[in-house]
């Protein structure tokens, strides 16, 4: 069996019992029963993927993957294609959003060149597995070939699981692509059979008329393309990007080793469509970290069956939302372990609580 | 002049250079213009209420204060009187939720007695500043004398200004105290005018017949008590409570002294309209770190003009909520200040950016 499908065929249930387990905890713990809200829901919902009554969150760490897109040819944005190198030098010298937030929440970030259009050279912090040199322009053709699409995939799952086996409790995603809200759009639109106007948004900041224009390269890469929703690899390689199917294989290899994976945005909310539609257990999971200020995250997230735990307006990707996440996700781990329980605090139990 | 309108006088506007600089600032950071979302509009908030262009975040405290309500004679919740006291010994204990989560983002934590019902030996975390061994029942009459309202406003300034001089860059606030959600309630109906039913949620956990009784609590206590809402300090004294008072004090001497407060749920919304009433300026040092799922508190907040940072269905008080705030402001801050500009990581800047 090759790697994508035998990941896929290693993705497990949630384990009940390590819940079961949990969700008794937070009933014995001093405070309100239920009154921790979103950090009780998630605190279970990580013993199930942990697999442990008591969740731990100690290693954790950002995977931020880079590609340029073809269909920039099209000026679906306002910023020249170059900056998605620049940008990957900027994270490289420690001054993107997403640095100063990993540094924050404690987390080593690893970055992943899965097909910028120009040559990086491997550093201690990033990984060359550049796929090609960006895609196809997808509204002339598929954006790559279904071989390529595969090996985003399979490249995602390989970093993923290095890094499990350096020690992972969970992970977050981050994406950087001049373009790549563009792809976003139109593998959600492919798979939901969506209309373009209905999931495109003003990515960095577009105008009126812009946003027509978007709309309309969309609708022309879908077109030209006429993706099989029914066939998630086909729809990734027509009309998506290689950091997009890199993410999405890094879900799949992160749920096949029971890591929890806080996705940030609309990029890698993306990933999570690709990768749910190539096995719907990948979603118990997935936390989404926000929902962004891009139009169409918000019904993306619905459509993959998604709450998301932060709003903030917030729209710059390279997984900064996902970092915020992470701590919220550690602020319920920590609660549900940290707490003292009624017995051990002595302390008095309110009526028909729980 | 008094302390309290020796405070009142002293809260100045926020600094309008330092919120142009940290605009500016914004704009010239490596990424799209504004997609930071919330954390940019923090930042500049933050500079301008430190005064600063680089607000600073290290120093940070909760102080979360506990007092006694005669209400709870009503029997209005379903929490025996004595949970206050106790939860204050799990506090001390470091077993609380709010302990975990202010290890988790660094943060000191001052508790302080403001009227347990029961003696409570002073601690090196906690300070002991009885006003009464806990309000009287306001359906009989005034919940405390208006000495004793001052007294709390009075104490709560000293205990923030004692912590602003040993060095403090953002505080917190907390309360427990069984019985206070009904407080809470009833200030805001007599400050807004609201009708009790639009303002009274569930509490710790109430049915529909004990939240029908907590409604007609407050009815009585309006009633007997007739509150005058151009009045701060009579509806503080008359329907308010220790901690709640002391509460806003904190934010009434924090915003005299340029400190910038991130406040917790309902019962610390309910001292922020107090501390708003005084003093309209307050309301600028003010941060909303989340809507609680306590009924009333999303039309607290807009009736005070405070857009709250999280919603994650928390309502156990204590200062929870705030200590995830207080990660979100820092979060603000250390983007604005650590992030690369365009020029110095040589980035192309998009057109029309910003």
């Amino acid at each position: 069996m090759r790697l994508l499908e035998k990941t896929i065929d290693s993705i497990g249930a949630l384990d009940p019992g390590a819940m079961a387990a949990a969700r008794t905890r937070q009933d014995t713990l001093t405070k309100p029963a239920g009154s921790l809200g979103r950090l009780e829901e998630l605190s279970i919902q990580l013993a199930g993927i942990q697999g442990k009554a008591r969740p731990v969150i100690e290693k954790k760490a950002m995977i931020t993957m880079a590609a340029d897109h073809g269909v920039v040819d099209e000026k679906v944005g306002n910023w020249p294609r170059d900056v998605t190198a620049q940008m990957v030098e900027n994270f490289l010298r420690g001054g993107a959003g997403i640095n100063v937030l990993a540094r924050q929440i404690g987390a080593r970030i690893v970055f992943v060149d899965m097909g910028v259009a120009s040559d990086l050279k491997p550093r201690p912090q990033l990984i060359v597995k550049k796929v090609a040199y960006g895609t196809k322009n997808m509204c002339l053709g598929p954006a790559m070939t279904i071989a390529q699409a595969r090996r985003a995939l399979e490249t995602g799952i390989d970093v993923v699981s290095g890094e499990i086996d350096k020690g992972l409790d969970i992970v977050g995603t981050g994406d950087m692509g001049i373009g790549n809200t563009t792809a976003s759009s139109a593998i959600f639109a492919a798979l939901s059979g969506k209309r373009p106007e209905e999931v495109t948004g003003r990515g960095t900041g577009l105008s009126d008329e812009q946003l027509a224009h978007k709309v309309d390269v969309i609708r022309r890469a879908l077109a030209v393309n006429t993706p099989d929703p029914s066939n998630p690899l086909e729809v990734l390689a027509k009309v998506g990007g290689f950091e997009i199917g890199g993410l999405a294989g890094v879900m799949l290899g992160a749920a096949a080793r029971r890591v929890p994976v806080v996705i940030d945005g609309f990029i890698s909310g993306a990933a999570a469509l690709v990768a749910a539609a190539l096995s719907p257990r990948v979603r118990d999971y997935l936390i989404a970290a926000h929902v962004s200020a891009e139009a169409g995250h918000a019904s993306m997230l619905k459509y993959i069956g998604l709450k998301p735990v932060l709003s903030l307006d917030m729209r710059l990707g390279e997984g900064t939302g996902a970092a915020l996440g992470i701590f919220i996700a550690e602020a319920a781990v920590r609660t549900l372990n940290e707490m003292a329980t009624f017995a051990e605090a002595g302390v008095s139990e309110g009526e028909n609580n729980p």
